[in-house]
């Protein structure tokens, strides 16, 4: 069985959307390395009248996805359990390392949310993961989802090309990526870096090492300092600057 | 002229995707209180085989999307400068705060990337904001531009309908949402926490509080710190909690 992504959405006309081009698009329905399945939430609702939501315990604005809706909607879903993810505000940051956890799984289930929330006795009871992506606040829980399946995806075998690289990435060690360039030499008056036409592979490799560590400081100073606990008695490439702005010069 | 979502992208038919659903696409298709504009990159390139990406300088896994591209591209959008988003895993970390500035603008350009990235002097020379969505690698940038989309556009008076709400929300005030809870009273033997059903407001006011600090000092430490250092004065509904869960038990 390759791995499956399952989605409880109340509007599975979102998806392939992202999930259906490029490398992850072909290796679903050309070569079958993963298989998406959309389940729509709304046919799991027993009220006559199809309803789905209820009005929040102890007042406040908006409507709650009911538990027993999602528990039906999780329960149809067959096989073994997987992990089982809730995109939400709520939760936990998404990263690399849970996303390259979640690929090793046969698939995953991805709750997409909307209304106010969900009855949280089911996130519980069942064991949901609650994700967040971005410290923004959405109308739903599906571009997410999206992101979340694209993430896992990507790292099954075969799914990318030669082409593309998966060693050398942004978070891998924790730091994010150097900055890319590419012919021509001279884009309106900006050269690439000198450093990186110079053929000397040591020096490029400390250029592209310092730009790593800077961005990573500037960006990401959260990243940094997991970096510097993570890693005290390595020798570092920006150790040597100071604090200065690279910008392509070699000392 | 309404709010306008323009994507550069070498895959438009991943869009609408989660932008063509629900209140977000009623909004847009029906309401046209904005607009969705893809734009094929692969449209501008000047290569006779249509080449939109080239090796990277200094070497390296991979292929990287030209900067005149993806500035030909750029200088086809019409209309007066709009903020310039490059989703990527170098970029700072998406937060309510900027989507909140980008939906005030006459709307935004994402540019969406692939292979290894974009060339560095394009970035910089045209003034892209990088900004990244979780801490994962992706395929592509197209998931989370519908993410950064959606979230700006329900900012957009009229979009959301009254059952929404925009005011008790996630980020708004540096704190993660308290759970919700909806009927029926018992799921699976667990019940509503009694407090929501006390009808005492200045309870459930402080139960939720309570649950915030809670769940912003469990799941979202950098938030909790960020939190304490803006309001060190502030009376905390958790000081009188010392550490210990709060499980819906009042003291």
């Amino acid at each position: 069985m390759p791995f499956t992504a399952t989605v409880l959405t109340m509007f599975p006309e979102a998806f392939p959307g992202a999930l259906g081009v490029s490398l992850i698009g072909t290796a679903w329905r050309e070569k079958g390395l993963w298989s998406l399945e959309t389940l729509d939430i709304r046919d799991f609702s027993e009220d006559k009248r199809g309803f789905l939501d209820d009005t929040p315990a102890g007042g406040g604005p908006g409507q709650v996805l009911k538990a027993d809706v999602v528990a039906r909607a999780l329960d149809s879903v067959a096989g073994p359990p997987r992990p089982l993810l809730y995109m939400s505000a709520r939760g936990r940051p998404l990263t690399q390392a849970r996303v390259k956890e979640w690929a090793k799984a046969d698939g995953i289930t991805v709750l997409c949310g909307r209304f106010e929330g969900v009855d949280q006795r089911v996130l519980d009871a069942r064991g949901f993961e609650e994700v967040s992506v971005g410290d923004a606040v959405l109308a739903g829980g599906e571009a997410a989802a999206m992101l979340v399946i694209e993430a896992c995806v990507r790292l099954i075998p075969g799914v990318l090309g030669s082409g593309e690289s998966l060693s050398t990435e942004s978070f891998e060690d924790g730091l994010l990526e150097h900055p890319q360039y590419t012919r021509p030499r001279t884009f309106e008056g900006l050269d690439i870096p000198e450093v990186l036409l110079s053929g000397d592979h040591r020096k490029m490799a400390i250029w592209r090492q310092e730009q790593r560590e800077l961005t990573t400081q500037e960006r990401r100073p959260d990243l940094w300092q997991a970096h510097l606990a993570n890693r005290p008695a390595e020798s570092s490439a920006n150790s040597k600057l100071k604090g200065k702005k690279a910008r392509g010069e070699q000392d």
